[in-house]
């Protein structure tokens, strides 16, 4: 098997680190580079954190710092309330002052060249705020045709009648960046979306997180620590006993499709006004008025996830790799 | 039974007709006048219709005269491959050069003077553009405190996956004036809303038309006619053996609140943008940031619709009606 290569760009962030975790952990994926961005925290803690990350998985990728606001709108506060002040749930984090350096170009130029240098082989796995990947496709438009595929943790459809989680039609990543989110949706490459219609109903709850720390103690005890105060953000604000797998599924989708339903159709996202951040797609074969949709791509929004096989396959990677190490 | 005296706010529309069919049909409720809009067609032609539906349903209530275009936006056009050229299904229309006179008011000034008359006694059923409406809380912001309610039909809320039916996002009668509905719904007074999640999934096939024709010959017969063009858009566009119900469920909620399952929270409307037209409520109990649903009144959006038990009542109604005609 020829494992992908994968760019992950990412505010690591709690569950960006259960993601990475999972894409450190799969011989389907080779992680050629870890591109950051602000979003859970400011890109600063983002970027140590991702540097840390790869330290504590021991990977090789380089880690190329991205944009630290939006591309045009203010910057919103950093969610210290989900994250933590340091962005990992505030556990401590040590020998913070070996982690190495990061890559000498930032994020975009970053993505644009190793798309330039592998065409049609680099997947991006974007799971924060879409700015680096705007910015890149500024910087050089052909790069659209040069990406295997994008898969994009964000948005919220209501495709099963699911709020937002920053506004009742908004997802926090599209929010933070609705301008960037907007280029990146309707850029003319393939991209797949795992938003909240999905990721809201797909729990790792407390015995699940203890299995993996029991059964993988390195990567799996680290993934324990990290999400207790995550865990109990959600039991308390939100009832739920566990943690949404938000970015894991991300990362699932580009390595098992099959575990995703979806619909196709454009889409595009709400950049002003009461519904700033939503995105809206024009499912295929549906028809209305002409209007913003049109002529647009049809990209992949996921409607449905097999939740018990992404509990396995995550499980099963992790404790594997481990084992392997 | 002391009936409910109901004003109904209209853009006949074939729809429109069938509802009014079961205003005049219920005991509960006591039409005490028809106003209209444009939106379906013309205004020059929903009034035109309103009053031929008056004298063809034996019915005393004036017929006030309202607004021809939108608070501000541009007119849209209308929609004729829906409610044909005559706002009516194209079925020829007898007798229009003795229809009697509208009303001398016109319909945000007479919405005005009844619920002055007759405080916390008049009903608002609303089933087109909300422009009379939101004219006469323009004129007399006090009328939001003397209205017993206020139904509507109109509006997408997604909560069980189903898309607008003018943009992905949209409804017809909201889009064709969002300031309006925005103004509207988001006034201190108890809104109940009757959207598309509810109407799209209720749908009165042929067979039941049928059994109304036989069974109501008068009233039965007309409403056959007239919705034969109607039905057969929605077997050729949408797949769907009938039509749907969506005037009618909100007189129906009138009558009976019990058919309906609903959930609680502000309501506001995009005006602006891609989203246009859309409508978002804030679910109580679900907390986001800071925005703008804070601080405005909660109002009742329809989840789920008895289908059967409307259909049984609507036939019902109209069977009994004719028979004591």
């Amino acid at each position: 098997m020829c494992a992908k290569k994968v760019i992950f760009d990412t505010d690591p962030g709690i569950d960006d680190a259960c993601a990475l975790a999972l894409i450190a952990a799969s011989p389907a994926l080779e992680l050629i580079g870890i591109t950051t961005v602000f979003g859970n925290a400011s890109v600063e803690t983002t970027t140590r954190n991702a540097l840390y990350l790869r330290r504590r998985f021991g990977l090789a990728a380089p880690v190329a710092r991205g944009a630290e606001r939006p591309l045009s709108k203010p910057p919103r506060d950093f969610p210290t309330f989900i994250h933590g002040e340091n962005g990992l749930g505030d556990v401590a984090l040590e020998g913070l002052d070996s982690l190495g350096a990061t890559h000498a170009k930032d994020a975009a130029d970053f993505i644009v060249e190793q798309l330039r240098a592998a065409p049609g082989e680099v997947t991006l796995i974007a799971v924060g705020p879409l700015t680096n990947l705007a910015l890149a496709i500024e910087r050089a438009p052909e790069i659209t045709a040069l990406a295997a595929e994008v898969v994009v943790m964000g948005g919220a459809f209501g495709t099963a009648g699911r709020p937002g989680n920053v506004s009742p039609v908004a997802e926090a990543n599209v929010w933070n960046d609705p301008d960037a989110a907007d280029r990146v949706l309707t850029a003319p490459w393939p991209v797949r979306i795992v938003g909240l219609d999905v990721t809201t109903l797909c729990v790792m709850g407390p015995d699940y997180m203890a299995g993996l720390r029991d059964r993988a103690p390195g990567v799996g005890g680290f993934l324990w620590e990290i999400t207790r105060f995550y865990e109990h953000l959600y039991r308390t604000r939100d009832g739920i006993d566990g943690i949404n797998a938000h970015d894991a599924l991300a990362v699932a989708r580009a390595i098992e499709p099959a575990l995703f339903r979806e619909r196709r159709g454009p889409v595009r996202v709400v950049t002003d006004g009461i519904a700033t951040g939503q995105t809206i797609q024009s499912v295929e074969g549906v028809r209305y008025p002409p209007g913003p949709w049109d002529g647009l791509p049809s990209q992949s929004v996921c409607v449905e996830a097999d939740n018990a096989a992404f509990l396995k396959l995550y499980a099963e990677a992790l404790v594997a790799w481990e084992a392997g190490r």
